[in-house]
């Protein structure tokens, strides 16, 4: 089976859920600067949330020109990483309009973890039907980085219960350690 | 003519129904772990309707897969089966906050059936323009889970009318039916 | 210039237009049966913008498979005609939930009618760039089609200050008469 | 890496952005045409932004034609574009809902200055993986156009703090500047 649908398929749906997390930004009743600050927060969770699905998005991207052929459960274990990223604007809009508090903040860190694991998940899929000594293999290696997500996210939505602040920090860490592209695949590409 | 467009612009019309449908997750105005409660029913609608309208996509990418030529009618019986997936958002919305009562749940049903004949006449109007030893042909063969699926919506708007709860199970096994690659169209191809 | 991008930019704005103008479907608040029947206008004027906007994609697609090259004047000619398609949910809208009353049936002609005439000015900036011999321009003949559309609109658009009726039956007549695929360039190719 | 998923990634992100805006032209109540009246300032501000979106994906065309390869960096590059051009329906609608008055004017600009900026630095980047004799480096030159939006937009949002009238007027001098297609690209491929 060819991989190129998958593809057009995954970038249709990221480029609708990076763009409608937008339609959460309304229009302010007044018209002067400081008519925009009430925003500020729900502004700042936008851009967490961009530079995350960006960053599946990326990741992705670089993940599928490594692959080669796929199958039914590929199919699967891609839309389901789908869904746990197609609920990132309704979680991104509900941490920012209430100013970043407890719940919203555990809700926003429970879905980027799912999002790890589900790719997690795909990536695990996607190695069985791939040579030991195809691009795939090797550009994966141990997957240090997809563990160390998961990890870290679960850590920061239990941390989230007692201190909003740590979980943050987590989120933007996370973020940050995937900002740097995949060397391993580029080089092996 | 070639098929690369048809399958493009279905990619981008399923990709936009699986993504709007979770605008409907209204946030709430709470910001209390309990506060999501009340969206358990519309959350859980989204759930089947994402798992559906995957199906659609991952069965539509499997016959397209064997697809050679398409022609005039090919591209009408494909917006025919657009139209019925696009009032999926609608029927998911309205059974959702309607905590799955009598009508919205048969018009769910209904829905899904419609798409089901759809998706069918769409089957039909392909295999007229391929030969009987094509991928296509073989593939499809007496198309048993086309025609089953069908059937078992049909019973299932009406069972919704007495019982609420069987309709919304058979909604399932139809759904979990199709779960299973079709084994068919990948062997052949 | 290729046209493969103009290709996949069209489909994507063809394909959100077609798929948000279903957002006006708004939920009702009663969950029976008879709760649905207020929405019936709305929803016949969302099946005849379906229609044509599903025409005009399939016109879209038909054209282009005659296309051999395009350049900077044909995107804007695009990007114009896309525009007028993107007023579409708008009209339909208005005219849906005012019951087909005289103002709205007139404007949803209008887009009607510009959106017929940006397609003919499309047409016309790719002749120049195409051979008489090329399948384009013995696919697109005297576009008998597409003038005869854009003088009926614009005879509805005056008899609709008089008569809603014969307006909307002449938006009905004009549909129909592209359902029949395009015949003359489908023989070409 | 190859450049076709971030094209239709682009296509995506772009076709959204610029098809969402027009669902800030709210249904009027009425059903007369007086009561498009109101609507009329947010129709104008969605025309220069539809040009203005239609601008962007028109000179991204023309750009990634020329383009021969990518890397980590352009990814992120044209991901950091497509986040100011996304904050466009917002802004659209800000200042068409508000009657053009200052703040929104002003804002408006700053949002068409960041997103020339950052088509500045995606060009930036594309250059040092290019030889200086491919057709990127040539089709680029010194790039006059895209340092002088910047610099008129730069100053259009200082004047806009005085009188809104001309920075509207240097929006629409920029966008008519760039109408022309850009003949550099075009001639070298």
């Amino acid at each position: 089976m060819k991989k190129n649908r998958v593809e057009a398929f995954s970038d249709g749906v990221i480029a609708i859920i990076i763009t409608i997390m937008v339609l959460e930004l309304k229009v302010p009743h007044g018209n002067q600067l400081h008519d925009l600050k009430s925003l500020l927060p729900i502004a700042l969770s936008y851009v967490l949330s961009f530079v995350n699905v960006g960053l599946y998005w990326n990741n992705h991207h670089h993940l599928f020109q490594a692959v080669e052929k796929i199958n039914g459960k590929v199919l699967w274990a891609n839309t389901h990483l789908l869904f746990w990223l197609s609920l990132m604007p309704f979680s991104t809009a509900w941490m920012g309009e209430n100013d970043f508090t407890k719940w919203p903040v555990i809700l926003y860190g429970f879905i980027l973890m799912m999002s790890g694991i589900a790719y997690f998940i795909l990536v695990r899929t996607l190695l069985p039907i791939h040579q030991k000594d195809t691009a795939l293999a090797k550009a994966i290696g141990n997957d240090f980085k997809g563990k160390f997500s998961v990890i870290v996210y679960s850590v920061a939505v239990i941390i989230g219960y007692w201190s909003v602040t740590i979980a943050l920090i987590l989120y933007v860490v996370v973020a940050a350690t995937w900002l740097i592209p995949d060397k391993r695949i580029e080089e092996v590409i």
